[in-house]
């Protein structure tokens, strides 16, 4: 059996290590275009800020110990020119001798990747325009900042970007950030992205969301960039995270199926439409878990199971890849931010039957000093209450509750399952009711119908409640320090024997900080008669949808 | 509706709050014997050790909140008597005033919790001799801490013990740890407790296991307490945290079932053999929801979702309790230990026909700083690879992946679901293959028989392997460092070439650092016919069963 990997980063590195522990005789040739194989991409951003200090911690395995440990043929500067599926050998060249050969595969493993989408803007190939993607790349960008660089300008505000502005706020460079949506991070629901907003102001970020550059231009200073709204930003050095292409085009110069957005199409196994080919990691379209629909997600994670599992289901496992569900994850500024599964968004765009609900829980007991707050937003079936999403924002612990629904949405558990689950509680690490129980309750109750709940988008919505009454619930203390515009405040221990000041001809929608003293007013108030519901998640959730304006 | 509810702590207080969430209209009433209802029973220690500052954040919801915003009848200093179940009342007696009364009932639930244990040693009921469950218990052991004193004797090496002893250190008092097991926490298993008996000892704390003391008597320094073994100890004050029992004096007196251990038996509702008494909390027996054994758990999180399920019976909801997993954590000078499921003593116990595996990864990517260690024990099912328990000892994110384990099993999940999980990963927060996937990887592995592992634990006892060479795989370096007497070193990247070196006539029992080096060194060595096996865990494990003796 002789294997050839083309890319031996993440998906390729995985697969080839998996495969040599799978057969102590296969012939296993690893193909690396770039100088370095299965270094840490999640890395480079920190590497530039100088939190990871030594470059070498970047390379997870060496060429060395790849070919020493597990005999692996790792060839660095080993760029594929084309496959021939008849004669089952793809074209070689060497790099650094330009030299051109053949080699022989009885099974092919195609892990290129993705690469920085340049967008068609005039100037976006201008020297001083650059991506990040490779050890080089960091390498320049790392130098630029060590040259005492003062501005830079990042279009678009992804995961990835975003960490490399973190790190460039803790160089002392001055960030802008040019934002197509109107939001950061934009695989998260927009509304749980305003405490990142508001941090990245914070710290002196400048954000220009729902704008995009018109055009790049060279100046004095060293690039000058034009918004579509007119406005014009200049920095020497503009990074481009807007996005990755699958590096499909061996897979389409040899003919092999891709989707719709140029991801290489594979089953279940990770084989092409060849099935002597299989293709791994950003490059490959996959099944999203939760929806169904095929999507293209670049996640490491992911990509490394791909490998591996490709691996397995050459060398004779009945090994299936079960989908991608999109569990990601990024620290900035001491917030985190986390989600897996589908987002409302998506929910939305695909017309599914959903509902959701937010708590606002700490991340441990609150009487014991030092807990961090978070939000946590779950989606889940309206009906059945299958766990179809979440996402969540804050500090500490962020982190431990979406790996605990990842698992939950991957088991196919229920809201229902959450309200039972058994977490570790001592008061430094949790609560005897755990964020994911308490998402649970609340959840679980609306999916039984005990309560109605308003969402808060669909406050000025929904005709059904026009004109409700907006009852704040809180202390007198809590509403003066901020409140929905037109409430009245009424707290909820006073409620039962100031209900004569609530008028019974118009609906009512009861809100507190959270959504706990909300619910029991919404319970007393249905109780004698009235057209009352909740307001999903309080003020807190209130204020992400229309937060208060922040002094930049 | 009149419900009564007996005990206004955890599943008490859980299920009052719950009842009236459900019912705006029942009459509740809360009799709790103490001055205090749902206060923080876990956060007493950090009370003691001046963590937790203020001794009214220990008050989780006054009386008065409850009476006002649940319109709970809550009675403190209400001690319940008797029941009689024909009449359906109770005698409550007011120990403010020492009135009795009757007090009817419609739905009566018992929350009286458990009792900590006072064993049958001589001097255990001398003054000085204290436990520790309520506030004023907690009041007490300050009042002696902030006076000045400077040895405390605790016996019992237990969760709450041991997070005593952490606060008696913080605040400068020697203590010393008597404990009948020959480890510290028994509900692990031993070898997983090895890195916290070396914290104490570190930071020392004198530990005698296997000890137990024989007699307590008054001395001139305040107690001084006889071990078994003939040594003897003083001091002050001695806690006794020996464990606890339940509190079922009303439940034997009025004929209701308990079982063998004392706990109030109850169906998967809550009922006790009278459906109109529910009981909860650690006066009850439950179902070990992984073994299916009754079992005596007593934790605050099972305790208050045992009320909140009662309550929802009690109003008609099909609510049934799924049985406890025995979730655990404590955190104890920077260490934290935490298990849910079944341990491996329990599959012993009951012949469960179970296997193991450890791992040792770090707690994020190792790129990237401050990454912590730590070792994660998985117990699954030998041929189905289905979850039965898992522990893990180390630093931060020990939390995280016992919450994940927790969840994985209680959805029934197997080792190769974890394979397959997709976790977070960012760099400081996982990495691209998560310690729950690599403990996945390795448990699949062996379950579908990819390779035989030795136990550890059945090297000196497996027959077989009788005269196995023990092949430390490690670099030389690391063999100088320690490694398991008599085993010879050939490091694995020099295996290929120096088979010539080991002998076919024996077994061959690889080993390195944490399992990874010796899982390929025995693929090589069977893949040339070989009878050898990977020792699992490797040397890190080998060092959790024999440690080196540690310094006091």
């Amino acid at each position: 059996m002789k294997l050839l990997i083309v890319g031996g980063v993440a998906g390729g590195a995985s697969a080839a290590a998996r495969a040599r522990r799978l057969s102590e005789d296969a012939e296993i040739v690893v193909l690396e275009r770039g100088p370095d194989v299965s270094f840490a991409n999640c890395g480079l951003p920190y590497y530039i800020g100088g939190v990871i200090a030594e470059r070498d911690k970047l390379l997870v395995v060496s060429p060395e110990r790849l070919r020493q440990r597990f005999r692996l043929d790792v060839r660095t500067g080993a760029s594929v020119e084309k496959i021939d599926r008849q004669a089952k050998t793809v074209r070689v060249r060497d790099l650094d001798t330009g030299r051109a050969y053949e080699e022989r595969y009885d099974t092919l493993i195609l892990s290129p990747g993705a690469a920085p989408f340049r967008p068609p803007i005039p100037g976006a190939d201008l020297p001083g325009v650059v991506t990040l993607r490779t050890l080089a790349d960091t390498d320049h960008i790392k130098q630029r900042v060590d040259g005492g660089i003062r501005q830079v300008i990042l279009l678009g505000a992804g995961f990835i970007g975003l960490e490399l502005v973190e790190n460039f706020v803790r160089r002392g460079v001055e960030t802008s950030v040019v934002e197509l949506a109107r939001q950061v991070l934009p695989p998260f629901d927009a509304e749980m992205t305003t405490p990142i907003a508001d941090r990245l102001t914070e710290r002196g970020v400048r954000l220009f969301l729902g704008q995009t550059a018109e055009v790049i231009e060279a100046s004095p200073g060293g690039l000058s960039l034009r918004l579509i709204s007119g406005e014009k930003l200049s920095a020497p050095l503009v990074v481009l995270g807007v996005g990755v292409r699958p590096e499909n085009r061996l897979a389409v110069e040899t003919g092999l199926e891709v989707g719709p957005r140029g991801g290489i199409r594979v089953n279940e196994h990770m084989q092409t439409s060849d099935a002597d080919i299989y293709a791994v990691g950003d490059a490959v379209e996959v099944t999203d878990f939760v929806t169904g629909e095929r999507v293209q997600v670049p996640l490491a994670g992911p990509a490394n199971r791909q490998g591996r599992l490709a691996a397995d289901h050459i060398f004779g496992r009945p090994a299936r890849y079960r989908g991608t569900q999109g569990t990601a994850i990024v620290g900035l500024f001491g917030l985190t931010a986390a989600m897996t599964g589908a987002s409302e968004k998506t929910l939305k765009r695909l017309g599914r039957a959903y509902r959701k609900v937010y708590v606002h829980p700490g991340h441990h007991a609150g009487y014991y000093p030092g807990a961090e707050s978070m939000t946590l937003k779950l989606l889940f079936d309206r009906s059945s209450g299958k766990l179809l999403g979440a996402q969540a924002i804050g500090g500490a612990g962020v982190d431990k509750r979406i790996d605990v629904l990842a698992v939950a949405i991957q088991a196919g558990l229920t809201v229902f399952d959450l309200e039972e689950a058994e977490l570790c509680y001592a008061p430094q690490y949790g609560a005897a009711k755990d964020p994911i129980n308490m998402a649970g309750f609340v959840a679980a109750g609306l999916v039984r119908g005990d309560h109605p709940q308003t969402d808060v988008d669909g406050l000025s919505t929904n005709k059904e409640l026009s004109l409700p009454l907006l009852l704040d619930v809180r202390t007198p203390h809590e509403f003066a320090l901020g409140h929905i515009p037109g409430a009245a405040n009424i707290p909820v221990d006073d409620l039962r024997s100031r209900l004569s000041e609530i008028p019974k001809d118009r609906p009512v929608v009861a809100y507190c900080q959270v959504g706990q003293r909300g619910y029991l007013a919404t319970k007393i108030l249905r109780h004698i008669g009235y057209q009352a519901s909740n307001l999903g998640g309080g003020y807190k959730t209130y204020q992400l949808f229309y937060p208060t304006p922040k002094q930049p």
